[in-house]
């Protein structure tokens, strides 16, 4: 593996491959890498849990770090980010892990460089380790995929997340559905009641209502929102008893999920945090030992 | 010690414990932990030196340090501080150094995280490491507290060292008098005129006038508060031979101090700067050490 | 060598020596100084390919290095560059890398501090490594600088770069022309015609047009500045088959040079971006080995 820009290009044995690897840094801990491998992290938006998992993934593995400061840099002089990759190539970079506010940013850069790319988040687009932490999660719970039922639940639409969870989870045998205002569900078909599917979830995972991507006003209140599309303590008491409830963070309080919820026994929302910096040394292990 | 949030919190007995580990790593050298120890540094308000002196005693412990830029984090989608914090718990953080712009900013987290937290300033409220630098710097100009006489002069009110220097103080044997224009002592008591304490003095600890807490037109130039309330090279002359200035700074020169004096034989200035490291290291391996 | 801020400092043994140790890293990889050396970089200006290729550099040789964030220092309390360099010396720094917009910034420091100042870029004065690293690319191609023939095509008034390299370039026997709009010449003699010298240059070195160092609307369009100062396709073609083109970046597209001839195989461009690390680690390691 040269990149991780999507989950769209991973096989199934791929996937596996790294959750095994996750479950053994969980169980055994971090072994770093030989050799030394430099690594810079590109946020172009405000990210803590993402960036700080990376930084923590990245010591844990032994990695050089370089910082950039995207508020700082020469993109200010009119820079183009292609122009500024080929540069931390020149320097020495081994891989580049990068969030950016545009879909498909890594499109003109993966066949143009050799530097590693590894996708944090592309606007609406994806976010693989996202996902791969999400599948861990979920793989811990239960041991498999296979017939599971996950409901997808929020602004659908916007969500890097909803995409690259459906896509993997519906390759590795989950049936997913999708709950949201109908004027949310973009591309996906999906159901906007929760009667018809909070009793048979096993997986309940929210998404963030991304007050800072819709344009217009809201047509929801918080409250309504939450009345009508939220988990509510009234829902969660009619899921199943060992179904779980997920969040990929931050979270809006009573907004997606009422506040009570978040730390409750059925709640992996920061246990999801935690295995993320499993997945993500995981991942920049595969991809720098492939280097060399 | 899980914590160091407050001066009030501490006992004669730990913070006499700390001056002599920070006096140890002056004599000897520091000492790297053994086992590693993650820490990040969450600073809300604009610093150099503290934080600086932070980064610098990490490293000198051999902590590894997960960099966080407040300024670009998901706290802009306004995620709550405690979910910050339980966020990089989660992520394996084993302490966070913050400074909060936020009176007590500590008082919701203690109790709901298992991740050190340490003060590096809230608000006008405490400022510990710096309180105990500057009882570093006393103690190795006068070998003890008993009986000192310590003037500290300026804007009292609004500063969280004035606060968190006269509990530790008085706690152990100095006797502190504040000067300061009447109108900003807030809840101390006060004088307001040189001419009764500059001669007796053992120390004569400037503070800064905060421009930028300070809401309203200031009431004095700069030139009319040096002449009525700063240190002068007149009002320098007339100390004791033996007392030294102190001031936490960054320095309003010729306001709280006349230019000339910050580095004059009796200035401990740039020497609290120095000492800062030796605290911070001992403090940060305190807490670390009762962590495993 | 104590600081290094000029290249008007440097004898024409220290040019040699620091390009030989670069020579020497590129040839036999990075050496890691004895001993434990901390660097902090202080970048008041944007920038990537500098502050990126210094912390490349420092954790080469082995270095520790403190972050500074400059947006977010106590300079916004109004603290002298100074007071803040003698806060990083009490605090323990060896050495610091500026960048900062005030010409000569660091002729009110060196004499007064005795931490290690490297200018990493004064206002439109100096930017020593960025000269040594174009000589140390000169080099590499050429094996000497007697009797070439060097053409510095562009904003030359407002140019760092310019200024730095001539001087030094002259110093090894190289044969400097500048090529630009006569109003841009400042106090340089200067030729406005590519016809006179694009087929005689053996190094053709061009200079980002500095759009935000112009105050007023600029007298040239993008398009009209290429056609009558930029290095055209049509201009190239007319270069000396074994002459080489140079440009510090970031680049203009299209404005001072063709977008195709930025990694044409006459372009030196990332080449010098990847000689730029080994000329500051050695720097960095002449520097810092002087210190104990």
């Amino acid at each position: 593996m040269e990149h991780l820009v999507s989950m769209k290009d991973l096989t199934v044995e791929e996937i596996m491959l790294i959750l095994d690897r996750a479950a053994i840094f969980k169980r055994l801990g971090f072994r770093e890498l030989p050799g030394t491998y430099t690594v810079c992290n590109l946020f172009f938006e405000p990210s803590t849990r993402t960036k700080t998992s990376f930084e923590m993934a990245e010591r844990k593995i032994g990695a050089q770090i370089i910082p950039f400061e995207t508020s700082f840099s020469s993109t200010l002089k009119g820079e183009t980010l292609y122009d500024t990759i080929r540069t931390l190539e020149a320097i020495g970079l081994d891989a580049l892990v990068i969030r950016h506010p545009s879909d498909g940013f890594y499109e003109e850069l993966i066949d143009r460089t050799n530097v590693a790319i590894i996708n944090a988040g592309d606007g609406s687009g994806q976010h693989p380790t996202q996902s791969l932490l999400d599948l861990f999660t979920i793989q811990e719970e239960f041991g498999s995929f296979e017939g599971l039922k996950v409901l997808i639940a929020g602004d659908i639409s916007h969500s890097r997340v909803a995409r690259s969870n459906a896509e993997a989870l519906q390759k590795l045998g989950a049936e997913v559905t999708f709950l949201c205002p109908p004027e949310w569900a973009g591309e996906f078909e999906s159901v906007d009641n929760w009667d018809e599917v909070i009793e048979t979830s096993d997986v309940v995972m929210l998404l963030r209502v991304q007050h800072e991507r819709h344009n217009t006003e809201m047509a929801y209140t918080k409250a309504a929102y939450h009345e009508q599309y939220g988990l509510t303590v009234e829902r969660a008491g009619r899921m199943k008893s060992e179904a779980i409830i997920m969040h990929p963070a931050p979270v809006n309080r009573d907004v997606e999920i009422a506040d009570c919820l978040i730390e409750s026994p059925q709640s992996r929302i920061f246990k999801q945090v935690e295995n993320g910096v499993y997945i993500r040394a995981a991942v920049l292990e595969l991809i720098l030992k492939g280097r060399k």
